[in-house]
């Protein structure tokens, strides 16, 4: 283990974090297995210029989301993550400092997670930045909300506040990491995703795997202030509600628990995330797809989150 | 076509193995983790059209060298490769048959390996397809071979023979894994590197690394069929043995042995792989640097090893 040590050391500046055997500049990354009762979660997630970002975005805000969302994805299995690998592909022309910005947001981001950056490479791609991100981490074995687990009669939760996201916010969300967790350890999660797609589409996800349908009441749906404020600027633009259950990129939870333990939920989490909203928005019914109730009534929600509205 | 229907398909029927609890179609990929006294290597490798291979090479071979890269890597660390995700970035115009091409040229090579291909994602990648390849295994805990482990006395072998990869043998080489495992059980491996960059390259990371120099004999160096025909065929080739030194993509076995191994190394080795060449080249000395030593004497090594890209 000296020679494990000494690399470690010769490579210092990313985080590291005690799991990390040999980090970056050796063939692979070595990294203590997870032992124990613990099963690994394994991710990576990409974002492209001009199709997740553009060359105006901060490059340290660029680095940052490209971290967030894999880290996402690992909160949406209420797991903890530990070591990621970093994919550069770069213009041939391009500019030192904006790389380094990029990394610094990356690094800063996983400091905070205490994620180990345990190497990566540098690559060209003509026209354009693409940072792929390769992210591992451990859940307890019997402890992971898969799609899958919605059952009928249970009630449908977010976290935050939906829609709005693309001027600001899908770049410098919070993955919702240590409520994922807490919520898994102390409530039977049933199922879970993080909203990537959009309300509508994700909580399709979760109903096509679990054989299910939703009922959504319009009335609790948590419309972010952005999205509330875009809708009332222009007459052209989305209602808020169709903001908040189409618009992609929101990172937050979406997820199920038995409709005995709605109420205890509601309770504990205001004391454990008194600045987090969190909204009861429907429940599990039998059948297929999305039925939406307001006061005019019921509804069906059309395939992927496009819906037709009259505006109240 | 959509991205999830453009999955749905890539997905199905891709190679698996007894570690995957889920595989592709959750957030996350949940594997068993390694346990026992085992520790977890870790790797990501990309390829890009226009570096790594052009527009014309056949998209199964493409698929192939992605997946094989990493593998290589793998087996630099002695180890077993487990489970892989795959990042293909894609032209907004781009052929079904094509893709489906890289996907067969993967699934086939995972399989050969028992790696479990558990999930990925497809992002635009406007202009050219680019391949990440994100790679997880395991070793035994001591029994990882590191660049950093050649010691002042030790026997420099190499598996195969070096140069001339480029025209072929870089899409269709076989990483290692097999011979690199049977070399760490049975000899006291010191220092192990595969050759991506280059023999001369290569071997300069390993003596950084070790903080050693290496003495090299040029009558004892492989060189490989293709690296002899190139340099016969035109006047403006590099010589063969320049070839064999500095040609990139070889994906041979670089590593070292205490002295007294060499021989019974070279006894067992041509017991256990007699279709696979393994050469002494030389030895681990005292200093810095290589030096080349052939029959007008001794000078030390100026030349690099081919550079394709920095490691962070």
């Amino acid at each position: 283990m000296r020679e494990f040590d000494l690399i470690a050391r010769l490579t210092a500046g990313l985080p590291s974090n005690p799991s990390v055997l040999v980090g970056p500049g050796d063939d692979c990354a070595v990294l203590e297995n997870v032992g124990g009762d613990r099963v690994l979660l394994f991710k990576t997630d990409a974002v492209v210029e001009g199709i997740h970002f553009t060359s105006e975005t901060d490059p340290r805000l660029v680095g940052r989301k490209a971290l967030a969302r894999c880290l996402s994805d690992i909160a949406a299995m209420a797991g903890t993550p530990t070591a990621a690998l970093i994919t550069l592909g770069l213009p041939a022309e391009h500019d030192p400092a904006k790389l380094d910005a990029v990394y610094a947001g990356i690094s800063e981001l996983a400091s905070r997670h205490q994620v180990a950056i345990v190497g990566g490479e540098t690559t060209t791609n003509p026209g354009r930045m693409l940072i792929s991100i390769a992210l591992l981490g451990w859940a307890p074995r019997n402890r992971v909300p898969l799609r899958g687990g919605a059952r009928v009669g249970d009630a449908l939760f977010v976290t935050g506040t939906l829609g709005g996201s693309l001027p600001e916010r899908h770049l410098t969300f919070d993955p919702r990491l240590e409520e994922a967790r807490w919520l898994a350890e102390h409530f039977r999660v049933g199922a879970m995703i993080d909203l990537s797609d959009g309300l509508a589409g994700d909580l399709r996800h979760v109903l096509l795997a679990s054989k299910v349908g939703a009922e959504l009441l319009a009335a609790a749906i948590p419309i972010s202030r952005q999205a509330r404020l875009a809708a009332r600027t222009s007459s052209s633009a989305k209602p808020a509600l169709v903001s908040a259950l189409t618009d992609g990129e929101d990172f937050e939870l979406l997820f199920t628990v038995p409709s005995a333990e709605a109420v205890p939920l509601h309770d504990a989490w205001r004391k454990e995330f008194p600045d987090l909203k969190l909204s009861c928005i429907g429940r599990i019914v039998p059948g297929a797809g999305i039925t939406l109730r307001d006061k005019h009534g019921s509804r069906k929600l059309e395939a992927h989150g496009y819906v037709h509205f009259q505006q109240p």
